[in-house]
């Protein structure tokens, strides 16, 4: 029998049947009255994952899009920007910040590390031209969840934007924007969304959109006043991801079907499995500050983690990702974020204590990362 | 019984079933060799597409963002392009090129009629600054096909690049980018290629990558170098729309088995027989130079247009569109560009006999139309 396939990857993530079903129907007109119904559903349930009264806008391109919007609409040509740069995505933002002229004040954190936010007051503190921090929620190179929550108390006090990328971490734990006071939240489909990748979003807060008035950098497509001005019309400026919308309408059905209380816990709980895991069959976990989405884990013994990941791929059909750039070759990383449960988190598990033992690693008995994965679960179901 | 749904709009067209069925299939990990190879099929049914040598790059966007990629990669900022605007779609290279600062003529033409070649050669010869001449294959505001050969034959004598927009026009008939000498050649997925929308695509000359080398405007999420480095190696910049490049493959290799000398021939018997309808009820059609993938008809006997399409869409089932701006009201646009075949343009025009006696308008008796329609099938088919 061809290998079943498991796919356990920090986006794309598995797509739920009842989803890929939704999306394999008649597209709809996207200008006819019966679009325009589902469009407003899907900005109200926006809104209410994102936690803001703001619009939340749907763009039709990936993350990167998105990223690209928070910046260009909201500087003028020449201001100072402080980029938190601990990763393959906190790195993005310096190349998009450079890229349309902005002045980027790098915040350089060691991979694996969290940003702390008294090095942020001391850039804002010490440089008052810096017009915005930008961060990531979830770091999804590393597996480090930066201290959003702080740095926006931080801008808070301070005519800066808190900036933030939530692609790989909205819909896994809470980051209500207007109780937090965070000035612009990005995510994409292909994450917690549970949809294939397309569609990008942002909100901007009041502060950020008083800002986009003066903002003169060059933008067309990802021109965020229009679609704005646009979407409360339940419409969008250019031909929107119209089978991906519908399948997003039934996402946001079942995110409020499970409620999000019960989804973050689901986050916590299979995080919190894997990383007792990978501790239990003793690998050192590479995130200081884990995220909840996915779990980064040293390859032991000195294992390739790319050949480790190959194993895994072509013997037990488990596609999980390696390291990039710094942490190449060094890290494999698990990701659970999304239309994920118990028993996935145990698949993983144990075929990475088949796939370690494989490449001559083997330090307890089968069975220890699952057993400490399955009491973690009981655990949590006790309580 | 509900009504059944009959989609007869210029993009989103039907999705067929064996390629709406590909996509609902499990999601591939972009970055896995699954992916890669599907890429490289992608990639390779693209070029023979578009008739060219070129790469022809995939973006997770809407028409729109190739068009502002088309704008983005080949210019300086002052520098002077010219475009032709007859529709809504030859109106927005104009906002975009302003929007990056450039100098924009606007080659103005009467909506419903194609701009003459020889105009373009004036503004050319009176203006040596311009740059790049921007045009749609077929401006799908209002069905009119503008000479995209002759203007290429034109720029092609010049330093000028022929920058064509075939969003609703690529795949309904020849426009074989090498041998005709256009220089920048875009589409979008949810036309002829049979997709929902959120693919872009787009292709340079050896021209078009030269004057790439200066380009001096910011772009980042569009920049189409990075784009094509990434996609020689079968992966993209960022996370490509998975799912639409899955039905993709499925798409391509259908208009492989069709071969396209029938894909085209049966566009063109589409249309004239849309066109014979019309005409044999007493209608005028709008367009002079009429293409292939939608024919735009002027709205008898003083009926709002868009009250038409709305008793079509209400009472028979049938989505076409109406008129935009200055032909807000006043026509009404039958599509018939990819899965399309003629007991479809029965349908409509059969929809439309009925609508137009609704509305009070009947020159000609019921099946008059139809009756065109099925003469210029049968003509078809007999040569």
């Amino acid at each position: 029998m061809p290998l079943k396939h498991y796919l356990l990857t920090p986006g794309p993530t598995p797509v739920p049947e009842r989803v890929a079903l939704a999306m394999a129907g008649p597209i709809p007109h996207h200008r006819a009255p019966a679009f325009e119904a589902l469009f407003a559903e899907v900005r109200e349930g926006l809104k209410w994952l994102y936690g803001t009264k703001q619009d939340v806008l749907t763009f039709a391109s990936s993350g990167s899009g998105a990223m690209e919007g928070a910046i260009v609409n909201f500087f003028e040509p020449g201001d100072a920007i402080a980029t938190v740069n601990g990763g393959k995505f906190g790195e993005r933002w310096g190349k998009i910040g450079k890229a349309y002229g902005l002045e980027v004040h790098e915040l350089n954190v060691a991979w694996g590390h969290a940003v702390d936010p008294a090095l942020v007051e001391a850039a804002l503190r010490e440089n008052p031209r810096i017009r915005a921090v930008c961060v990531q929620a979830s770091e999804s190179s590393t597996g480090v969840a930066h201290p959003v929550r702080e740095i926006a108390a931080v801008t808070g006090k301070t005519d800066a934007l808190c900036i933030v990328d939530a692609v790989s971490a909205l819909g896994t734990m809470p980051l209500p924007m207007d109780e937090w006071g965070i000035d612009v939240l990005l995510t994409g489909s292909q994450k917690a969304l549970m949809l294939p990748p397309g569609l990008a979003f942002g909100a901007a807060s009041e502060k950020a959109w008083k800002r986009n008035e003066t903002a003169a950098l060059p933008r067309f497509y990802f021109d965020w006043r229009r679609e704005r001005d646009m979407q409360r019309k339940n419409q969008t400026a250019w031909t929107p991801a119209i089978s991906l919308v519908v399948g997003l309408a039934e996402v946001l059905r079942w995110l409020k079907e499970m409620t999000l209380p019960e989804v973050y816990a689901r986050h916590e709980r299979l995080a919190k499995a894997s990383r007792a895991a990978m501790e239990a069959i003793g690998c050192e976990l590479f995130a200081k500050r884990p995220v909840v989405s996915l779990t980064t884990v040293v390859s032991p013994g000195g294992i390739d983690s790319d050949k480790l990941v190959k194993t895994l791929k072509t013997k037990y059909g488990v596609t999980l990702v390696g390291g990039q750039d710094a942490a190449k070759g060094k890290i494999f990383r698990i990701a659970h974020l999304g239309y994920f449960d118990d028993l996935d988190i145990v698949v993983a598990v144990a075929a990475i204590e088949r796939a370690l033992a494989d490449h001559g690693w083997k330090a307890k008995p089968f069975g220890t990362g699952v057993g400490a994965a399955l009491e973690v679960m009981a655990t949590a179901e006790a309580k």
